[in-house]
């Protein structure tokens, strides 16, 4: 009873309540902050902050920490560029990772960072261009907007403009970065301490974990001056201590309606755990094919598992009678307050039964979007890179406002270093996956579907996988270029297996994607605008939007929290429990150098910390700073009731899992010894 | 729309309207039948049905097709069978089997068939043994009535009595059986023609499949005469003509109450998709390990298959808006009636909080249940031996109102066949299984739950599977029966890794089964009592119960349907089709035999044919008849349509699926050459 009862009250309002809130940039509430906290941050507070955090792009966040360009963040989310370096002879995911010098630290191939220039507001342009058009041209003409707002904006290859849809399409603000593309790494620990506990321990706390990495962002030959950095904290947080996280929260879903939750909990969540189940299956029984598929699935899978046990708790949380019935609850009162004036009723009441509508027609082909343009019949990284030439081919003649979204202009870079990006490819891998992915086409759409038809003729879904991996020459970066730079033609020309399947199924994939923007995607920015509208006029101005991988700041304080049996959780573990918790069998083994250095450490040095900072997925690498802007810590997870957090934050229970900034400054002097690295981040003594 | 208004109007009663209804025998709606139909069936045409038809304990149907005992059921039902006298050198399942002579026939090791003799209607006495007890203890003493009733009734090993609770528990009927323990297998035909399709066709029409296989039972040194067996059909049957089938449904959730139907799709079903998939990815991949591996884990991999595509169906059935509506609406309707009446009101208007309650309650100790005491973190044959002789020595000696459930008098027999089923276990699966298993109850209660520091210590879940498996001697029949008659004292004394596992987590297995008897199926059996004699007060008598896997009548047409999007299905398939969908590569690649014989066979014989008799899982193998009682089909599979039959039947869309009976001779005759069998089997001509 409690805790629906305590989640009712924490998710009535969408608008800052507690410490709930992942605020844009240039709509921090420094007046709420100083009324809850009694403290004050001033713009060059928040500037600097906001110039010391970077984006990842495959996913993370991550901060500055020296004038020389060295970047915190998470393991986990430098482990592709780990996996991608590794060899037979030395796999650097198990091992981990230490430049002794500065002309050691390695090049994590397509890995790119942002840091966030500026935030303009470019929503009555974006309005201007849609005004007028019927729901259904709407997504097109949208996009075509966007695509011309930021191809004036990206002067050259290392600016970076995104137009975002916050407030679900009520704003549009374009997102101004610097952009880098030389990326190095250079230090991460070994695995089995950076994910220490692994699976079962994942999103559980207390947690032992040393999930960072530290990553240099170089420009041109130099490793990048820095002028916006974190000065890391003398001591670290205390029990109680005001924190902030800046970080990228990759996507909420706080301001959908009960209809949108509904096929959330029904269909999209258990689509995508049933999938992530049968592939996480398939890849742990790969995984004992021998040492070199293990070293090559292992990224995949570590990500496969992260993001089931995300959603499953997501599942959970809807799931839940009482968790759900306080977003009944939320809407009820918005509904409420909408049908309370004439006026409103009629300018937003329609918005729910819009969005129904919309999810009505999504149902006719939501499987056909995701099977063939969404690219779950192709999970295989060549197939990837087939399409991106074949689409490119196509798409970079046209003007840019006539191209797909991922073409723009200020793309391009990315998808050219993506081309160039001479990361390996493992064949028994791609085969595996791609016949798996084959697979659930045909079992999805069915045998006598006409794009299954086209795509398998008479082979089985193994026969093509296994042709078009073989035969196709995309490993190859030279091919592949030619082919970007060949154009239409080139791609015409080419017989390789995996062009030409990609080339197959294109006109299919881009019709149904037509269909999902002009029958779903517009019609509902529609309704969710009015949505929007409609908060704005209820609760003032005073809200955030729901997360979109762009920067957000927010605030909270260190703390544990009560289970609903009554257990007590304390927000900090030490070095200590570490040993404590160890088995020596994984995932609960430590790596020799830990055991080793044992009795160089101490022990009693806090190691991972709960707050309740609202973060999400993305996330992941954030710093987490106190008053004075110091580094105090660096988010790596969420308990398992953070979880929930998509759709409402629990401020009595939802926790993000941080490790202390002595734990880091701790093992990498004593287990480490990476004195080269920590001179540059130590704080002064 | 269409969808939405044919699905209310087919769900509202739960009583017979158009050809719904699984009948018990001693409520067969005879008038509704004479009504709609216009064809009267007597007592004597159905108890020869009844006597003609059996149950395979594994969870088929079948029926006696000649008078020297020969069963037909399913390919699939036999394919355990297949699997266990498969060997390296002939796998059976692949190529089929054919016994040339009455002794060629083999023992199939763990079946068990048997024919329906009487129903008797023990309710009152069972109420009477909880009359007045609270919830909390009415499941244990309707439990122990239940076990002294079996006793009394079954007077040898070869009779088999069975207290079935039906209309949740308003009804309770003694079924008693004659028990059948020799069967041997007489033939089957090659899985790739058995299965045609696979997967990717399972579960939907038109379809081409001989799913078909012929058992025999044998009563000492003789097959049985069997005085009641199904005469085949001339013809089989012909577009709209009037078929039964008699058959042995599995469960159904026709009487579920919203908030169950919620349970349902947001945890029960999810929940074991989920872990279905993850073992489906796991068997796949699996399979690639060599031939052996293959070999061993088919059988595991088709069932769980099967299963993971049925509970899809249900899934996507509730997660249908207009189909969950029309299961509100019944439920409204009769909150309706029971709340126009103040006496009715008071008996059973409570009933709906009553279980929501009890499912309040479950979402407690769900997980323990499933992890610890039903089995889930312990998936191995080996385990479940050494489990079953662990408490068959603390049950046997109770008396037998004291026992656990399955230690009835009535189940020894079956017990002891397990415990001497002499079929092949391997390691290699047994180790791949138990370990997934394992991590599963580490991932699902957590690493620090009591019971997994109890079952784990400090092994991770590979070691303790590889030691356990290795370690046993529970390979060994010999071992086994020594166990089971030793007793308690030979069960404390043991030492072998299985029994020692079993044993170690046997107490914490049976407090959460107690728990669970206790708080939620004692308490929930009040309510849905209350729920089912509200229905009879609604509706009258003339309803049938939810499907218990006991002996069910129900009678249709034969027909197609039309598609939701117009298409319209017709209702045969014939042979030649078979060959126009066969690709050469699995699973649509017809065995040799069917490709040599081509041009042995009329082409146009009916293969497959879909009729609107209203079936679930279970009744695979079932007959179906026509008013003469012939055999003009063997029921094998529903429509993708039939899946949401578990919570009301769409007389539009649902169709069972069956092989017609022409198409068996023809293949039997040509393709097979199995003459000795035709003989016993063709009609006179």
């Amino acid at each position: 009873m409690k805790i629906g009862a305590a989640v009712l009250v924490a998710l009535l309002p969408l608008a800052a309540q507690a410490d709930e809130g992942m605020w844009t940039y240039d709509n921090f509430p420094k007046a709420a902050l100083k009324e809850k906290h009694g403290v004050t941050v001033d713009d060059a507070w928040l500037e600097h902050l906001r110039l010391s955090s970077v984006r990842l792009v495959e996913g993370c966040s991550g901060s500055f920490v020296s004038a020389a360009g060295l970047v915190l963040t998470n393991f986990h989310c430098a482990q592709t560029c780990l996996a991608q370096i590794s060899t037979a002879q030395k796999d650097y995911q198990t091992e981990g990772f230490l430049a002794d010098t500065l002309a050691d630290e390695v090049t994590c191939p397509g890995f790119e960072i942002n840091q966030l220039l500026s935030i303009a507001d470019v929503s009555a342009r974006v309005e201007k261009a849609v005004a007028g058009r019927p729901a259904r041209e709407r997504a097109e003409a949208e996009k075509a907007e966007d695509l011309r707002i930021e191809a004036e904006c990206a002067s050259s290859a290392d600016v970076r403009c995104d137009v975002v849809s916050l407030y679900g399409g009520a704003r549009h603000h374009l997102y101004k970065y610097r952009r880098f593309q030389d990326v190095r790494l250079a230090f991460a620990p070994e695995m089995a301490i950076a994910f220490f506990g692994g699976d079962p321990d994942n999103f559980n706390f207390p947690r032992y974990n040393l999930d960072m990495a530290l990553l240099r962002v170089w420009n041109g030959a130099q490793p990048l001056a820095t002028e916006h950095y974190l000065r890391w904290s003398a001591t670290g947080p205390k029990e109680n201590e005001l924190t902030f996280i800046s970080g990228h929260p990759g996507s909420t879903r706080r301001q959908f309606t009960v209809a949108q939750l509904e096929q959330q909990r029904d269909v999209q969540i258990p689509d995508s755990l049933l999938r992530q189940a049968e592939q996480r299956g398939l890849l742990t029984e790969y995984q004992r094919r021998g040492v070199e598929p293990q070293r090559h699935s292992m990224d995949i899978l570590l990500t496969i598992e992260n993001s089931y046990k995300a959603n499953l708790g997501a599942h959970h949380a809807l799931a839940d009678p009482a968790f759900f019935a306080g977003l009944v609850a939320r809407e009820k009162k918005l509904r409420r307050l909408v049908g309370a004036k004439p006026e409103s009723q009629k300018a937003y009441g329609g918005a729910w039964d819009g969005i129904t509508a919309a999810l009505t027609r999504l149902r006719g082909f939501r499987d056909e979007y995701y099977q063939i343009e969404a690219g779950r019949a192709f999970s295989s990284e060549l197939f990837g890179i087939a399409r991106l030439l074949v689409r490119a081919a196509a798409e970079r003649p046209k003007p840019v406002a006539e191209r797909l979204r991922e073409f723009s202009e200020s793309a391009i870079p990315g998808l050219e270093q993506a081309v160039a990006n001479p990361a390996p490819l493992y064949d028994e891998l791609e085969i595996a996956l791609l016949t798996f992915s084959l697979t659930k086409l045909r079992e999805v759409l069915g045998t006598d579907h006409p794009v299954v038809k086209k795509v398998l003729g008479a082979e089985s879904p193994e026969d093509l996988a296994s042709r078009a991996v073989k035969g196709t020459k995309l490993h190859d970066v030279a091919v592949r270029k030619a082919l970007w730079e060949g154009g239409p033609k080139a791609i015409e020309a080419s017989d390789d297996p995996m062009i030409v399947l990609a080339r197959r199924v294109d006109p299919d994939a881009r019709a149904v994607r037509r269909r999902l923007e002009d029958e779903y995607e517009g019609p509902l920015e529609v309704e969710t605008q009015k949505l929007a509208r409609a908060r704005f006029a209820a609760y003032g101005a005073s809200t955030y939007p729901d997360a979109t991988f762009t920067l957000r700041l927010n605030y909270g304080t260190v703390r544990g929290w009560t289970e609903p049996g009554g257990q007590v959780i304390p927000p900090f573990t030490d070095l200590r429990g570490t040993y404590d918790r160890a088995t020596g069998r994984a995932p609960y083994a430590l790596p020799g150098s830990w055991l080793g250095r044992k009795a160089d450490l101490d022990l009693d040095t806090p190691f991972n910390f709960a707050s309740d900072n609202d973060s999400v997925g993305g996330n992941s690498g954030s710093p987490i700073v106190n008053i004075q802007g110091e580094l105090v810590g660096l988010a790596f997870d969420g308990n398992i009731h953070s979880l929930g957090g998509d759709f409402g934050f629990d401020e009595a229970k939802n926790r993000a899992v941080s490790i202390h900034s002595a734990a880091i400054l701790e093992a990498m002097d004593k287990v480490y010894r990476a004195h080269r690295l920590l001179k540059e981040i130590r704080p002064p003594r």
